[in-house]
């Protein structure tokens, strides 16, 4: 992509905290480019990179820019994917720092996006550009894939940005994902795969009358009891290998029934399952629905209905690649992380379709919360720790 | 009372049908007279009743008025209780007569009311006004006991009206309410007692959190169904010689959980108990404190409280007196009607504590309904049983 000439960066891009700081102050809450990614094509630009920033669009959702950059023509293809996109501030008064100034206090960078994720993005961009001016004839490639629309609907983002990449002949090998995986310290944990995620929603339908005449009605909520009772009485499994058991979570049960002496016609609850490779979003469905058919039998009328997901559970199973991540981490921290797969959902159920995906990233403990921010000595860790991946990577053969 | 001359009426008052069409175009919506007790004044101190239209308030509630008649001086007192406010039309538009219109087609009576009670109080003042014509000397006395605040927060109205009655020297022996007691034909039922009414309150706070992290989470979903299958889990009881079993109905059940991703942090629940003869208010209570507690156990976080309550179980014990309310009916219709204590609440409730209460009165399929009515053919039975009632009533002497 031609861009006009730009003036010199204030700050070194080397530096993975001068770079969180400057990727702090473009306020890019989704689906506001806020700056962040034309920073980074700036950047990638200046050190040889191929930048292409297309946008995509989708009835009823903003259009996102988005961004892409490779160095290097040849295999292997090494993608580290992100998201510059952050999440709303939410109370502005409860920040004690601005949330777009990126301020630099006691051995933290603050701001929101700290840890989720322009920190974890900016050490690893930071990573690479040392890596290639210390390894100028490195073999293969490296790519950056990242999209503004991870914290948003996730339409325009980064399942139409592989699309878009792979239909232009880009083959990648392995992907690391800076998303923040670690708890508490930088040796905690790497993901190797997440779960799934199903959302089911219940309505029971019941005879609407007065309390004092219970034969002449039918409570839906006594039928809902029952129901939920069902769902929650057996475990859906009990973990896999690299996984915890698939789990249920009723999020909400309405009723709104005013009238303490009116029994209600419906009642409704929505509930979300997080699942593990033990289940197709198909196959879970089917034994939710055998569930409630067995409790309801003649004696509950209801409807269940799934919401579209492409939250499947996926692995990258443990081999070279995740050995290769687990080292880095390890010789750099002194732990060996553990191999995981908890948590919510995020960009590498898209990726794994493409090739295998780790995640790695700064601690979490204050992502989505206000007062967001990331260690110095994390960024730094993270810095390193990506450099050591890359020279192990592009020193070996490959395969997953 | 004094009251200023009045034209004479343009219907027949000892004519029930007549008496109900004009007490149903008299728009008597709780808290509004409506013109309802000023027509009965003026029909009742035309036949020589002492007639007093009382005025209660009570802060955050409307000024309601009511009616205390009396004829005679001497013991046995014989009170007809009722009210004339209604409540409120609903759906204009799904009524095919005028809710106040009183029209009179096909055999009957329409209109908001016609059941629940005008209707029943018409027949009553018609069979009143007729017996005490036909027997002027009849020893002892009849009262018309008639709020206009029973379809509404039941304030000021009967238990006030009694308690003022009760300060004027007002003795009474016996009482019928004229509420719609029928199901489905004049002969099905007498009610010689209520269920109580209990209200509770149930809130189980967890702790709001990620569903992908379901252990920093506590989902108090999965303890409010723990809970509420408890209560449910064993009849309160088995009922009583008089009583069905007691029931527990939940009412309303909310969470206000939009997020299908975030595990909630409180549910609430309410519920609505109708009692019989084996439980007190507080003995009720307290059984639903023990089964939550035990359900609970060191799990479930909960609270419970229970709304102040007047509406305790009563029965008014079958007798001689409630056996001259059968006889009457079985004599008219030719069928004995069941003695029961089913349905809602009733101001039976506050008179029981003054004197023996027997509820008897239309058939109340239509009460509360659009398309309210009354059947001509069972406003002219329940005069005939009311009059036959208290030509057995003060032939004989008294006991319950």
């Amino acid at each position: 992509m031609d861009t006009p000439a730009r003036p010199p960066l204030n700050f070194d891009p080397l530096d993975p905290v001068a770079l969180t700081q400057a990727l702090i102050r473009c306020p890019s809450v989704t689906p506001h480019e806020g700056g962040a990614l034309a920073l980074l094509d700036h950047v990638l630009s200046a050190h040889g990179y191929v930048v292409e920033r297309p946008v995509f669009s989708a009835p009823g959702t903003a259009d996102v820019e988005n961004l892409y950059a490779r160095i290097g023509t040849q295999a292997p293809l090494f993608v580290i994917a992100g998201h510059t996109d952050v999440v709303p501030v939410g109370d502005t008064a409860a920040w004690t720092r601005d949330p777009f100034g990126g301020a630099l206090e006691e051995g933290m960078v603050h701001g929101r996006g700290a840890c989720d994720m322009k920190g974890g993005l900016s050490a690893m961009v930071a990573a690479v550009l040392r890596f290639r001016r210390e390894n100028p004839d490195a073999p293969g490639s490296i790519a950056f894939l990242v999209t503004g629309d991870e914290e948003g609907p996730a339409v325009n983002g980064t399942v139409k940005l592989l699309d878009w990449a792979h239909g232009r002949g880009e083959r990648f090998d392995h992907c690391l994902l800076g998303e923040p995986t670690n708890p508490a310290t930088m040796s905690d944990m790497i993901k190797i795969g997440r779960r799934g995620s199903l959302t089911g929603r219940l309505t029971v339908n019941g005879k609407q009358g007065h309390v004092g005449y219970p034969h002449l009605a039918d409570n839906p909520i006594r039928g809902m009891v029952r129901l939920l009772a069902a769902l929650d009485a057996t475990p859906l499994d009990a973990g896999t290998q690299h996984f915890d058991p698939s789990n249920l979570e009723v999020t909400t049960l309405d009723v709104g029934n005013p009238a303490t002496n009116v029994v209600p016609a419906q009642a409704k609850a929505v509930f979300n399952i997080r699942f593990n490779d033990v289940w197709t979003p198909e196959t879970l469905a089917a034994e939710i629905e055998r569930r409630l058919r067995e409790a309801a039998g003649n004696a509950v009328r209801y409807e269940i209905s799934f919401e579209p997901t492409n939250a499947v559970a996926f692995l990258t199973q443990p081999g070279p690649f995740v050995a290769m991540v687990a080292d880095a981490v390890e010789v750099e921290t002194g732990q060996r992380p553990a191999l995981s797969t908890t948590g919510g959902t995020s960009d590498a159920r898209f990726i794994k379709s493409y090739c295998p995906v780790v995640e790695y990233g700064p601690v979490g403990k204050t992502m989505h919360q206000v007062n967001e921010s990331v260690a110095v000595a994390d960024l730094l860790a993270l810095e390193r720790i990506t450099h050591r991946l890359l020279t192990a990577y592009f020193a070996v053969q490959h395969e997953t």
